[in-house]
């Protein structure tokens, strides 16, 4: 059968837009940057939001909603914010359409508002604006919110899920009295993040702090996890953010403290979007398609009948419906495609392409032995199985791809971060090899530009768990306090 | 204690906006017309969209996620959608800001979009659009797919919930080989959000056909749930669309049927809002506070300890948080308030507000006896009860305050529905009594305009469940063959 994909060796970003659009997750829209999301890439998004919302929640954080428009002075109140932050922005200028005296429509010309709102890019100002007056004394305090909401930012290169110009994701905001409590809070949601990026997508992360010319504009200190693509790419998978008192004081939050004392509120926020969707992509999947996790796959089984003639169409229906109904009464997401439009070579062409898990297959002699055909997605494997045994098999068969699954990757992640001390040998392995690289930096914003500048490879961050290990920065030779994750990223 | 509300008799508009907000349900944001949906308002629309959500799921269609900018032209493709809808839209015209020499940021003139973009007030137009690729022959369909979303009308006159510039809700748009599976799927849809709207809002509705002249813009024929509010209005809580093929040919979407001949796709669109969280509250609350149904309510039970002094503070904790754990293990949503900054009257009062289904309360006394004082919220009704039987009581207690209001909000649908046969007696009656009227029409649209014009009473729907009834018209004396629906309506 031809391949219906470009490989990956030939060229990784070909592969990665053929496979979005072939495998049905998304596709682009008649607006510039703008994605549609097919539903079986949206069904993905919804388990991944799932998962991410239970953790949330039993991490004591609520869901509330605030507009999609912010009136534009408010960009002007934290000056960091509206220095750092990109300024490519969705502006809404009026309110209303009129008939054309050419037929058609346009833009009514007395309909222009007096202040221009722009689409959120982050809702930072619209919901420290709401804060103000949800915050009188301690008693008010914590403020755990998150947000599930879209988000539009006016990128000029787009690719699907990975940049686009609207988005969907998630954004806590948090309020706390101290500052030990907000930065615990940061500190916290990134762990939730590595959780949920280790345990559902299978996908192993480094957490660290960015360096300040990295961090989020107006934030005092940025943390995100950093994933390694099969390109030897980085991509930030998520952030959060420590934003001491800086949108309080701009938008006058302050509070009375138990002392009776006024002090302005603590902040952090914290987001991921469905910029993990391509990051799933990019980790698991192969030259015949996605690669799926079994704990965010739309379906964990397909079953496809096997027959030659009606007779048998009939019996192996029945005998696959059976197993389906088997299946989803003990609780997994199953399949049943019995469509007799396509032929099974097509099928199973389709679920390969999709990254179903477990793929079953029941013929007239699988009907007869009692068994059914079992394939599976990761490793190609396929057995024959008795069907009295069917309920255990799939669900050990899932938690074994689950595992293996993270465990390949986190063996290429491991196999492609290289310790390096000399910036020639760093620029040849970089352009050779690619991956995460652990260099000592000297700790200036100069030499990190330089780094960025010269070899399009960024500080991704300063890892928690890099151990102290004096040493020179690869650059200038200067001294350096520990090693620091470098690579060239989405 | 003072009222903290205005009584509804006295003022029933004032005593709704002072509901929502003191309960924490919604407030009024920096943008106008603009709400802000906060966390205790939140989780109940969350409680409405997971119900939602499985019903839709149930009935076979899958959740996708479509632009929120629609390109300008694309509202001229359809005649009628067009003509009939409502240009008050958000514009967005640029796609940059940048800093002004006089500090803060302006709009950068040389960053204007080509084409204007709409913020979508609805999708038919881009989806349909995108749809034309989706669809080659009756293989493709039918497509049954839902959007949860944002919509943006730009409403002058904006009220909490019932009518704000930018809302939520989900837009269902389905496509189908034929006009009887469209008009199926339409009918379907609106029995699934009659079935939502009384099993778990406790909310009777009238299931009906809208006149053409209250159609959707481009439908052929345009169905609606519509409810009595405790005022005698009414409020349309759910409309389905049979969209003939008018957005197939618009949008030039065919398909090849089974004969091999191409024809243009049926299509239907169904859709429910923040609207609804309006309608909870009109239907079920009262002048102490929000009443709400079980199955939607954040908190189906919450519990407060009673205490005198310290001592005693630490065993009536103890005891509630043991009846608390119980509760939750038995599945029940709880929340225990042991707070030691507020005392038990301003709590009581609080949930009283927040419409809590049932309070438990537990001092000293009660755990002497090893009791606990049970409160209901729709009755008001008290007892004291042992809490060997605390689960049971408080399931059945659950199952009984859901289903009494749902026969409170019956009867009182019942008790202000009038048939009426003169058009004078209907005037009055609208003014004195107000309601839902059941009345002849002769069917013209001169005569709807007329009533409208001079009652602002609309015919609501002409109801599914209206019997062959010849009459005569109450305003013209034209003959009618059955009764319509008639009411002010938010």
């Amino acid at each position: 059968m031809a391949k219906v994909l470009t490989a990956r060796d030939e060229n990784y970003s070909q592969w990665y837009n053929d496979l979005v659009i072939k495998a049905d997750m998304a596709e682009n829209s008649a607006v510039r940057g703008c994605m549609v999301i097919k539903p079986y890439g949206y069904s993905i998004w919804e388990k991944m939001q799932a998962a991410l919302d239970q953790m949330f929640k039993d991490t004591g954080h609520v869901n509330a909603y605030f507009p999609l428009f912010i009136p534009k002075s408010f960009f002007s109140k934290e000056a960091d914010h509206v220095e750092g932050f990109a300024k490519e922005c969705a502006v809404v200028t009026h309110y209303r359409l009129r008939t054309s005296e050419k037929g058609g429509i346009e833009v009514d010309p007395d309909a222009k508002l007096e202040e221009e709102l722009i689409v959120r890019p982050t809702s930072e100002t619209i919901i420290w604006n709401t804060y103000r007056n949800w915050i009188q004394s301690y008693r008010d305090l914590p403020i755990l919110v998150n947000q599930w909401a879209n988000v539009v930012r006016w990128e000029m290169r787009t690719r699907l899920f990975l940049r686009t110009a609207e988005f969907l994701w998630q954004e806590g905001h948090t309020a706390h009295a101290t500052a030990q409590e907000a930065m615990a809070e940061a500190r916290q949601m990134l762990e939730v993040y590595a959780t949920f990026a280790q345990e559902w997508m299978a996908m192993p992360v480094i957490k660290g702090s960015k360096t300040p010319t990295e961090r989020f504009a107006g934030a005092l200190d940025t943390f995100s996890i950093e994933a390694l693509m099969q390109d030897g790419k980085a991509l930030q998978a998520g952030t959060s953010h420590f934003l001491g008192q800086n949108f309080a004081k701009a938008f006058d939050v302050r509070f009375t403290n138990k002392q009776g004392v006024m002090e302005h509120v603590w902040a952090s926020s914290w987001g991921v979007s469905t910029r993990l969707m391509g990051a799933l992509v990019m980790t698991h999947s192969d030259d015949d398609g996605l690669v799926l996790p079994p704990r965010l796959a739309p379906f964990q089984v397909v079953i496809v009948p096997i027959y030659k003639n009606d007779e048998q169409m009939e019996q192996s229906r029945a005998y696959a419906s059976e197993l389906r109904a088997r299946l989803a009464k003990a609780g997994f997401r199953v399949k049943l495609d019995d469509r007799d439009t396509h032929k099974p070579g097509w099928k199973f062409a389709q679920y390969e392409l999709q990254g179903v898990p477990i793929r079953l297959a029941a013929g007239p002699r699988d009907i007869e032995a009692q068994t059914v055909e079992l394939a599976r997605r990761d490793t190609r494997e396929k057995q024959s199985l008795p069907i009295e045994k069917l309920e255990a098999v799939v669900a050990e068969m899932l938690e074994a791809i689950q595992k293996n699954l993270f465990d390949k990757a986190l063996a290429r992640t491991q196999a492609n971060t290289t310790r390096v001390d000399s910036y020639q040998e760093f620029k040849e392995l970089l352009d050779s090899k690619g991956g995460f690289f652990l260099a000592h930096w000297d700790g200036t914003a100069e030499t990190e530009k330089r780094i960025k500048d010269e070899t399009k490879a960024t500080i991704r961050c300063i890892p928690f768990d890099a151990p102290d290990e004096p040493g020179q920065c690869m650059v200038t030779g200067q001294p350096s306090p520990r090693r620091v994750l470098i690579a060239r990223a989405y």
